[in-house]
């Protein structure tokens, strides 16, 4: 079926082929995609939008030796398919499987690791002054960066330090106007408008001296590949604006960008999904924020919503369709985001600013500096808190309770349920005085009937779940459910204890003492780092007041997770619920 | 002798002067600002830059209704002298004084605390947001940015957002090419290219959508008053675009800026330093960095010098003046200096990645998921780790043990003294498997014959400075300097041991399993907060092997540190001689 592409192994074959047998490859290429994702899932769009770009990189570009940086990465599906991982390339995203996103350790292929946004450009120039360094003339050094991608802060900061040097670097802008969700800001405007040719060639790209050329068709394999040629021939800076249709070549993808980007399973020769049988489950805990910030927003005028970037991904969307002036889409760039949040808060608006666990550590720095510092009420609501599963090492977002853990000011929650998420939504818009950070897993909760009456949750204090004798287990945030049903299979439940302590900061100290004075062993048991997390925290509790408690510190280990199902990475670390009935009846 | 200065305790009396008479005002402010900061220190050069532009913005928008955001704050020493602090403003950057900064706790004048750069664009986007959803119509939001701010990521990202409003915000860019070291990059080409007028006024703001104004001369107070008028009745984001001349007004500090950014006491009249008697002291660390790198990279010639815009502060000035193809100043861009590292070790370069402790911050997620995560031997050195002094809360960099210590395959190492720092250096670049983080304070060390020869560290090894029978003090980095000396002065020094762990990760296990089975009390002192860092690295070591010794954490409180010189914040959170003395007696 897919005769060129069986023969090609690694781009050494592909640069064999007649390069009018180029389309054809593409079409296969395309092929093989559409049909491993449609079983085994994973990102589409992106990556179909590319194929073209793909096959003539590879094909111009003498690979691995010349390298390849794809900025975020989910587009780089055909990239590790023409480079030797077609035979695998159905475990992507699997457990023990390959990366959805280029790794170093996985190919040589794969230049340098990518899963947030926006690095490429630094990466790359890192590269080329290297090469410079070493008197490699001839070695080139490639970007391939999309538009809502080059909006961000770090992207610029890379072209305006590339631009006075003469480093042999090419940024590939791959412009098809949507990032997971449609593209924002002033530069995608301005990008549109050279694209209509209202804008003239002496642009902003110019402007920051980059050889600029562009922009052309992304799927006229021919056009790139003599742009290709023509590049590789000039020194220095260069900058191609290529325009592509994300989702290219399937219909539906095409016209629904946003659902395509990564859209489960389908049917791979109509496109249509493949709807999962309608039995009720319990909401996301992105759509209990997303419903929620609306219900509240509708009764408090001043509360606004932000998502840098993730509309969908966070159910901000809810928001920006009933209420589109007080919800904010920023484009990727959590550092504005979070600032912006601050400014706002200074003239009395309730800003609730959504930011994935692992995208927040990109606004370290305005957490500390512009909220915290002043004492800002800026409600953080972080998406993707602990293992996200199939996106793997670059995406889980655990390490937030630590590096958030040590910010004056700040208070921490995280819910057990959804109930819990509404009801601190509605707690902390009545009027905080400080900000506040609530995060919450992705994926599903527990609770089918979970729009309850609002009702408020006081501020530092934790819950007893369950009594028990001997042992307590103070868990904190969604791992409750794990620890619940663990307990119940114990040998002695009536020996064990439950608490939700609900804040990480402050700590519900009373509670502790309680805890301490009548459990000789304590559990704490958190989806974050043990390194300065929550269970380091009740460790400096008991420290501080002298407790001689056994203490055991259950959580994420010290070394980076990669991906699989969130239930498969919990056995492999020992929070699933089997492996914390072990540890619990070996205690 | 400032007669009009003495007559304004508030712009509102400053509007109430004729236009004529502020060239006059202008003259006496700056003679004021000099005559304090002559005796007193402080910033100077950024403030005698903008003191037309300062009476102008207050003379024209009705502050403090209107806002003015003055971005990393430096510069605002006008702002503050005219906003009824002219009495006090001799206390700035002393303890109990006012801040070198602009601060909301201090005035309703400083609309938004700033100290770290390119913020003012974000918070006063999130103002006039807010404005615009209260239909507050009239009121005004003025970010003044300088060009070196403007060309940090976290900028591009607020005008990029700011394009796509029609949002009450005026941007002013006060561009005098210099931030402390002279601006870098290709934005700042572009801007001296418009200054000379080589570039059309169709230009890079234009392109983001701003009403773009300029160039005009920043020590012209009627023409910016004339422009600033015709800008106030301009809806939706305005760009004003000023020329200015750094240390305007004292001839050596327009002639040397970049000493005279904040150059200690000084004649006011003359303008000459005050040179301090030649008595023989220790080196600071970043100068020991700044030698140590170049002897180091003279014999091996993998090894690089990035800084993010601090060649002076971090002497890496060294480098650059000597073997300048292999250091480089990127701007104030440390998101983009990170993963540049990270991006040059994949081709076998050893950078030294220096940037200031707080300022780490901004590249947070960079050294997780750049660095970190694809475990490349970055070496990071972090200076002004700890308590800064007069710089104050917006400065200290009392964070990075928590923040860094979460993160896996990190190394974390904090010199006691200046040969320890040297020696690190040479251990590192001998070639690493892993990245490493430095860090070690502002000032200077203990060591005036530090020039000794390389030995190497081993990775992971604390010492015994000094025995003792039932105390353990572990002390990390500097710190050990004050520590030594209490114990010197204790009632029963002999009790007490000493030990430098040197290393906050990997913990030295062998020699805490020695300490912890030879001492029932264990003291530990870092210059970090107390929230997760490396106390409580211990406490996790104690836990993990069920020791019940009694552990007592010393480090900064969990409350943000105000300014004052660096002894006086020590007395007040009890990390001085003196009260390490009383805490040790005490026990």
């Amino acid at each position: 079926m897919q005769e060129l592409l069986n023969t090609i192994n690694s781009p050494k074959e592909l640069r064999l082929l007649n390069q009018e047998d180029l389309p054809q490859l593409a079409k296969e290429l395309r092929e093989f995609i559409i049909n491993i994702v449609a079983t085994k899932e994973g990102h589409l769009g992106a990556s179909l939008g590319v194929v073209e770009l793909t096959i003539a990189l590879h094909y111009i570009f003498n690979t691995p030796e010349d390298q390849l940086i794809w900025d975020v990465g989910h587009q780089a599906y055909g990239h590790k398919i023409l480079t030797g991982r077609k035979d695998i390339f159905h475990t992507n995203r699997q457990i023990g499987g390959l990366s959805g996103f280029p790794k170093r350790e996985e190919s040589n292929y794969d230049a340098f690791g990518v899963g947030h946004s926006s690095t490429s450009i630094s990466a790359a120039l890192g590269m080329a002054i290297a090469s410079q360094l070493k008197g490699e003339t001839k070695k080139q050094h490639i970007a391939i960066i999309g538009d809502a991608s080059i909006a961000s802060g770090m992207a610029f900061e890379g072209l305006n330090h590339a631009g006075v040097t003469d480093a042999n670097l090419l940024v590939i802008l791959n412009d098809n106007a949507i990032g997971i969700d449609p593209s924002v800001g002033a530069l995608k405007q301005y990008l549109t408008n050279v694209k209509k040719g209202t804008q003239k060639q002496d642009n902003i790209f110019e402007a920051l001296n980059f050889d600029y050329s562009g922009p052309i068709d992304g799927h006229d394999i021919d056009i790139i590949i003599s742009e290709l040629e023509h590049l590789k021939t000039i020194k220095g800076p260069k900058f191609l604006h290529i325009i592509t249709t994300k989702g290219k070549g399937l219909k539906q993808a095409e016209e629904d960008q946003v659902k395509y980007h990564a859209p489960g399973k389908f049917n791979a020769q109509t496109g249509d999904l493949i709807v999962k049988s309608e039995t009720i489950q319990p909401p996301k805990y992105q759509d209990v924020f997303g419903h929620t910030i609306v219900e509240l927003a509708k009764q408090n005028k001043n509360i606004v919503g932000i998502t840098p970037a993730m509309p969908t991904g966070s159910s901000l969307k809810y928001m920006m369709d009933e209420i589109p002036e007080r919800a904010f889409d920023v484009g990727i760039a959590e550092q504005h985001a979070v600032t912006l949040a601050a400014g706002m808060v200074t003239q009395g608006l309730v800003p609730f600013c959504n930011i994935y666990s692992t995208f927040l550590q990109r606004a370290y720095d305005q957490v500390i500096h512009d909220v915290a510092l002043q004492k800002l009420p800026v409600i953080f609501c972080l998406d993707r808190a602990g293992l996200v599963g199939e996106d793997g090492a670059t995406h889980h977002g655990v390490y937030d309770l630590s590096y958030l853990r040590c910010i004056p000011n700040l208070i921490i929650f995280s819910p057990r349920n959804e109930i819990e998420l509404r009801n601190i939504m509605y707690t902390v818009q009545l009027g905080l005085k400080q900000p506040i950070a609530v995060r919450y897993p992705r994926g599903r909760g527990v609770t089918i009937d979970w729009k309850q009456p609002f009702s408020k949750i006081e501020i530092g204090k934790g819950i007893q779940l369950k009594k028990g004798n001997n042992v307590a287990v103070l868990s904190i945030g969604a791992i409750a459910k794990n620890v619940n049903e663990a307990i119940q299979k114990c040998h002695e439940p009536q020996d064990i204890a439950h608490y939700d302590m609900r804040f990480v900061k402050p700590l519900d100290e009373p509670l502790l003492h309680a805890i301490f004075k009548t459990h000789e062993t304590i559990i704490t048991i958190e989806n974050n780092t043990i390194k300065g997390g929550f269970g380091s925290a009740i460790l400096e509790f008991a420290s501080a007041n002298n407790y001689k408690n056994s203490i055991n510190i259950l959580g994420i280990p010290d070394h980076f997770v990669e991906h699989g199902s969130v239930n498969q990475l919990q056995q492999s670390i020992g929070l699933d619920v089997e492996s914390l009935i072990s540890y619990i009846n070996g205690l």
